[in-house]
């Protein structure tokens, strides 16, 4: 695994318990795939990346090519083809516990990072997957990628624990994202998904998704659905760099598309594995 | 420090990469004061992180008896006569890593805890604290202390970024509470603070304010107070086990009660300190 700049054993990490991330989930991660031994769109993961440090003033402790270069010094050591990396920056160690943000100079960020193989969900991706309403509770900083998530482990919890797979948030009777992926609607021929902002992490699997609907010919709109809209949803799935496009088959027990993944979905996620194969 | 039911050295802790803790803030904590050597109020820092734990379905890996027993051992081999003591508990680690929560039998839940010396802070408590209005930007299950805390450490960094002490929170107009305490309003002779519920921390020290002020014979009302009566306010405080009771002398550079401690205010930290004293 990647522990700042070394690659290491994982027994030989040290992580202080006043580590900001594991006292305030005071840090921030990126989890993107790896495609034949190469990270995908890391570009774009990085720019989050950076864009989530300005926003909790958090000073990233290495350049994107740094960075670049580690995580790919990883890929080798692990010798992975197909994979998923996973990487965090927490804010480090203040002593004693403080809430306060540190200044730069009084504490240093750690990254850990690993890589483990992993194939495309084929079955998931096929069959798709069965979801529920859940209130959206997270907080007002869902454009923030940060390690405070236990939001998102609950609404996932609530879905599991009432037989679904996962939860379709709704705040204020708009639909916002699923549980860790971004969603996306069509009705009417059209194709729906959140528009970015505070309420909605700017996925990238999302960014890539809405070119290719556009290059597609696709009528787009970035805009939030309400709930009142279910009964003309004609397709459903969600979207994000780990599992790719996955469709939504049901929604509370009722089918979408007859429970069958749908024509546009089925186009999106084509295109995208073709997009990757490039 | 105390490691699960072990008191070690620090630097002899092992805190696992894929700790939930470390990589969702998926874990509670208390923090409460140590007086003469002994915790104060335990028994309701111990209901309130049970009661979370029951809500975000994690089994305590300790009876309420081992958890006390661990933690004086704790305070005696640090020789404490006056301190703050922290602990959390994170659900520990599962890997690979996955937004789900793990069955009881997957994982074991890590104890983590320190005590150092902490004195009443005289001077904030005399003086008061500068505060300013911020957005309640977190998330809908506040009444849970866990370690998903960016949203709280967000709140306070926008008051000290603009030169305040500390924010107070308001959500859809109302004040909820500041960044780490709860607040408390003297309007028209009458005591205000926001009632428990979701968006709220049910206070340690809030519970037996509002006893001592009841018993004082004063009128205590658990409600939400709207911004819009800030002009009406007489007398501004917070409250939390750490800091006990301070008040806010000015709100967006606006004084209250002409920029001092306020009788009620004042009456209420006499009447706390005593009854710690007892």
């Amino acid at each position: 695994m990647l522990w700042n700049d070394q690659v290491v054993e994982r027994s030989e990490v040290k992580i202080d318990i006043e580590d900001r991330g594991y006292q305030f989930g005071d840090g921030l991660y990126e989890a993107l795939r790896v495609y034949g031994g190469k990270m995908f769109m890391f570009d774009e993961h990085f720019a989050r990346l950076k864009r989530c440090a300005d926003e909790i003033r958090l000073k990233l402790p290495f350049t994107k090519s740094e960075l670049k270069h580690n995580l790919e010094k990883l890929i080798a050591a692990e010798n992975i083809d197909g994979g998923e990396i996973y990487f965090q920056v927490s804010r480090g160690t203040l002593a004693p516990r403080n809430h306060r943000i540190p200044s730069f100079e009084e504490v240093k960020p750690v990254l850990t990072g690993n890589v483990i193989p992993y194939e495309r969900p084929v079955d998931k991706q096929k069959n798709g997957e069965t979801a529920c309403l859940v209130e959206d509770k997270r907080w007002l900083h869902c454009n923030i990628k940060s390690l405070s998530l236990l939001g998102n482990v609950l609404s996932l919890d609530e879905a599991l624990q009432n037989g679904y797979d996962d939860a379709l948030l709704v705040r204020d009777g708009y639909f916002t994202e699923a549980s860790a992926s971004n969603v996306w609607f069509v009705i009417d021929g059209s194709l729906y998904t959140h528009q970015d902002g505070n309420l909605v992490l700017p996925g990238i699997t999302k960014l890539r998704l809405l070119e290719i609907a556009r290059s597609e010919g696709l009528t787009v709109k970035e805009e939030a659905v309400p709930v009142s809209k279910l009964e003309k949803v004609d397709e459903c799935f969600v979207s994000n760099s780990i599992w790719e496009v996955v469709p939504i088959v049901s929604v509370d027990g009722k089918p979408i598309n007859n429970g069958k993944i749908g024509k546009i979905t089925a186009l999106l996620q084509d295109k995208y594995i073709e997009w990757i194969n490039k």
